[in-house]
């Protein structure tokens, strides 16, 4: 069928096996090639084709509602929601997002991107439901990688304990983003080859009518024994014991299963906890045999032969500068550890794996405990990195403060993904973390304005050992400078200067350098003399610099790609209001306050004003009157 | 024995059974008589003397680590490691804290205040301990109510994957600080009632071995059976399910079980949980019968009575005027529902528990999820009002980021005990709250003077439905004012002029509010002119009314009980940067950065500086030269 003439999944109803097998089969022919051109996350959605089918021919959506958990693998909802038309501009600036969105469809009832909230907000719209005297069906769709996360099993815990009608559907890949790691994980394991104790279940029920009629106590304990047959692990205990009636596990790619299990939870009062077995990048042979998660979301890529089209002779990426950088040192100081949060691969860390596998952990999606057991590595003269995106460190807001920052202890934060992200979009900005972290005591935060600086900076972090210090670096790679040799520690607090001026000061750091830079050069031509400042300590400030250059009298502008309220430019604003340059002009540019969309960072740039021609504008602005005079040739 | 002579546990090692008991009592004798004077965490300490009695004496400490979860049930550990003559101090400024604090004692190896951490902490210990060949017990303690707490099962999941040494000790009191809640808590209900199905456990063995020799097929599924019994419910499956070898449950207060499971666990391989079941207040009759949670922390008491000590005729509480708001206007809207993580009795909702109980929920330790499920309920058009502790919430940044700001819910966030908070110290002083917020898009944050403009704010939440709203409100009593008969909206951004004046503004909020009107009533009379405005939004800021204090010229002084980075007065100085005022004078004054200990809110205030005597000198400070002339009469 025509997939974008689909106005929305009622018409599944009617649809009998074959052709929801046909209709599985055009919808992973249309991802397989419409990923191919703008990217997206294939493995996760070819792998719940039948089971989102499935959801939306059993359940009437938007009355009956599905949350898709971190919400990555929707794309086959959006494909029977009405949206298939709108995969061309997946991701893309003003294009289709790649998470649910409400004000896309109706039918996203609940918006993800950071994982494991899905429990949380069915357990809120059942209430709702219940207090309001609706009827309909909530269907939280989560993974077992995001079932790991501890507001996950806080949700279990209060669902599991309300009793509500809420079918939990478990889609079980056996893999979340990286090889899922937990024991909570080899209890999946245990249920997915469940039948050979579903077997000895049958076995034992055969006995017990075998056994002669010994008269009462025997009896009663056997009575007794039936009772707690239903805890035997075959029936999926460890959800029983949480107070959920156990479904599973169902083979995620066939639709005789998957209806019927549906249907019988339907019919199930009480939370139902349904295990789906499904295989990430199903039908598509390279996301199919993918191991590593390279498959989990892709750019460009060639249908043929599976390979990624990449830009050719890119500078080393971020993520693996820092991760690299962290692992040499690490071969000569026994105390350095690493931690990820279930992002070995995002965060470049295969290769300390490779090479000092008990030296490096990732512990699942479990932001917080990521965080408090480096502290509590800390504790122990332990040098540990916790590398860790920016979007996802809030996650972890209290750990850093109550545990780390609060005991000062040496834990070295690698803040990847800070700044825009482009075309993961809202959910997964890295812009808060100065705001959030700034206001802690005891914290240095910093940012390298290349990779060279990166790698001098982790080495000054994991020389540091007078408490919390923290490096943010972007998304994507480097600007392909040469590296130093030989690692050296930056002094702590202090900034660079990059080019000498004196009509006006811009103070930026990180990605906005080179910007600052242009904007700086076209000035000069035009006579117009602005000072560039490397402001790599965003805590602590360089105080004699700043000092100095409030005492020139010069404006300043700030320039920050992470929000204005409470970001760098307030610290600098701060400063010169306790110091005694409260007359000063400062001008503040970075993000402005409300949540950024997708789009190209780029283009996030342009339509934030993080541009060159708008640094031009403002210094122009801010130049003292006689200056201005000269800025008007 | 004479408890202020115990150097360290040492000497547990020599003492029999019924010594420990003799001491025990006297250990109880000591914390009734001398918290009936301080107060402190009475009721979780009198449930862990022979615990902690048995833990100090079957480990050594410092070399193997105990961790205090939470930490409040410590003091037992505080008079075994040489604290007994401090406890005249307890909680007081400068004094003993109420928490354990790694600079009071090398027995004192984490630092908690906040719950469910010590699992990951010990953790990063156990991890510590191998890679550096070392030999340790490591124990971290941990509540039944902690163990709700999300990070605790990140923590469990990774400790039983990795299958490290570490004895996790289970203090299952069935209360945590409220009565417990959510589906864990009835797995340890039948845990704790066990021991009938351990005698099922018997009963089945015996049965087995009745089963006559049928040969092959019957043999093996028997062998099996026998291999499957270990998971019966009987053995604590939902732990064993997660890798750990599960011990108990034991009699928290009979010394021979408690040391005979102890030093079993000891000779364990891998993780260890052992459930110890303890009795809150053990051992004093009005703690050990409370059945509200009124004896989880007090302040004095009379011994003899078991009757409270309060100042006679004190003003309500702010969290008693805030909830009972809510709960009459939760009577006219259906829509209103109250939710609180484990904080029934600290945010007194327990009227509104009896009132509506449909319409509250208590979710257990587990603020992520909380704030989440607040977010779900708005989803569906409810109105949900979140009473959570300012320095709880930290634990929902992300939930508030993600979820709440981003979907822009009409969530009515309650913060509780915002600003310092006195005798818990530094773990719980309220203090980021205005820093973490301040930079959320669509979050409006705001705090009232007194309890009569509380009540007409909480009612303006209630009736917003623009997205999230925000109320601080201080721990304590509220200043005693009346209070209006009806309730009315207060417009969104508008400030209010307490005082007018024209040579220095003040703007302050909340509880500074007395300070600077007595400031300036002070200062009135040196002839010094000083307005006073309750800048009661802090987000959005009242533009225009600040707008018109610049155009005046004056200088203005910030006043916050907040930490100052990135706090109220930086939003001052943004807007004034932004706004074409940045040569006008603007002096901030609030929490600098670092962390503040314990004592009492006013010898706090006097430590960090907001006093009248320096909100009267930095106004001298900033007033224009000819008014300084004025000034110095």
């Amino acid at each position: 069928m025509d997939l974008e003439s689909i106005k929305d999944p009622s018409f599944l109803k009617q649809m009998d096996i074959p052709a929801l097998k046909q209709l599985s089969a055009e919808i992973r022919r249309f991802l397989i090639e419409t990923l191919s051109k703008t990217g997206g996350h294939i493995g996760p959605n070819l792998g719940v084709v039948e089971l989102t089918l499935a959801l939306h021919k059993c359940f009437d959506s938007p009355n009956d509602k599905i949350l898709w958990d971190v919400g990555h693998q929707s794309y086959v909802h959006k494909i029977l929601t009405g949206r298939a038309g709108e995969f061309g501009s997946l991701r893309q600036y003003h294009g289709l997002s790649g998470f649910p969105k409400r004000n896309e469809s109706i039918h996203d009832v609940w918006e993800t991107g950071h994982s494991s909230t899905s429990l949380s907000a069915a357990m809120g719209m059942a209430v709702a439901r219940d207090l309001k005297g609706e009827k309909s069906y909530i269907v939280p769709v989560i993974g077992d990688g995001a079932l790991t996360g501890g507001m996950a099993f806080e949700a279990l815990n209060h669902i599991g304990h309300e009793k509500r009608d809420i079918i939990v559907v478990l889609n079980d890949n056996e893999m979340s983003i990286a090889p899922n790691v937990g024991a909570l994980h080899q209890v999946l394991g245990k249920l997915r080859t469940a039948n050979k104790y579903r077997r000895a279940k049958d076995e034992l029920e055969f006995l017990l009518k075998k056994i002669p009629a010994v008269g009462g106590k025997l009896a009663a304990t056997a009575e007794r024994l039936k009772d707690s047959l239903k805890y035997l692990l075959v029936s999926g205990i460890f959800f029983e014991e949480l107070g959920f009636t156990y479904l599973g596990p169902v083979d995620g790619h066939h639709f005789d299963a998957l209806l019927e299990n549906i249907q019988y939870a339907k019919k199930t009062k009480g939370p139902v906890l349904l295990h789906v077995v499904t295989k990430k990048g199903k039908g598509y042979e390279p996301a199919e045999n993918d191991t590593k998660g390279a498959w989990h979301g892709t750019g460009q890529y060639k249908i043929e032969t599976g390979d990624f089209i990449k830009p050719a002779d890119a500078p080393p990426a971020w993520s693996k500068l820092v991760s690299d950088t962290v692992l040499s040192l690490a071969k000569e100081d026994a105390r350095i550890v690493a931690i990820t949060p279930a992002m070995t691969v995002g965060s470049k860390l295969e290769r300390f794996q490779q090479e000092l596998p008990e030296r490096v952990y990732d512990v699942g999606i479990a932001e917080q405990h990521a965080a408090t057991f480096a502290a509590g590595l800390a504790t122990q003269g332990m040098k540990p990195f916790l590398a860790i995106y920016s979007t996802f460190l809030q996650r972890a807001y209290d750990q850093v403060v109550h545990d780390i920052c609060r005991q000062n202890l040496n834990v070295f934060i690698g803040i990847d993904r800070a700044g825009l992200v482009g075309a993961d979009g809202e959910t997964h900005q890295g812009v808060f973390d100065i705001a959030f972290l700034r206001s802690l005591p005891n914290m240095v935060l910093m940012m390298p304005k290349d990779e060279n600086e990166g790698q001098h900076m982790v080495y000054t972090a994991l020389k540091y050992d007078g408490g919390p210090i923290a490096m943010r670096f972007p998304r994507g790679n480097g600007l392909g400078v040469a590296l130093d040799e030989e690692l050296k520690e930056i002094p702590l607090g202090t900034w660079e200067v990059l080019k000498e001026g004196n009509d006006v000061c811009i103070l930026t750091f990180g990605t906005t350098i080179p910007m600052a830079m242009e904007a700086a050069k076209f000035l000069q031509k035009q006579g117009i003399s602005v000072k560039v400042v490397n402001a790599r300590f965003i805590k602590p400030l360089d105080e004699a610099m700043l000092e100095a250059v409030f005492r020139t009298g010069m404006p300043v502008l700030t320039v920050e790609e992470a929000v204005l309220a409470g970001g760098f430019g307030s610290a600098v604003l701060e400063f010169a209001g306790d110091r005694g340059f409260s007359d000063r002009i400062i001008r503040r540019i970075g993000i402005p306050d409300r949540f950024v969309e997708h789009g190209s960072v780029k283009e996030l740039w342009q339509e934030i004003g993080l541009t060159k021609d708008r640094l031009i504008r403002e210094v122009r602005q801010i130049l003292p009157q006689k200056q201005q005079r000269k800025a008007s040739f």
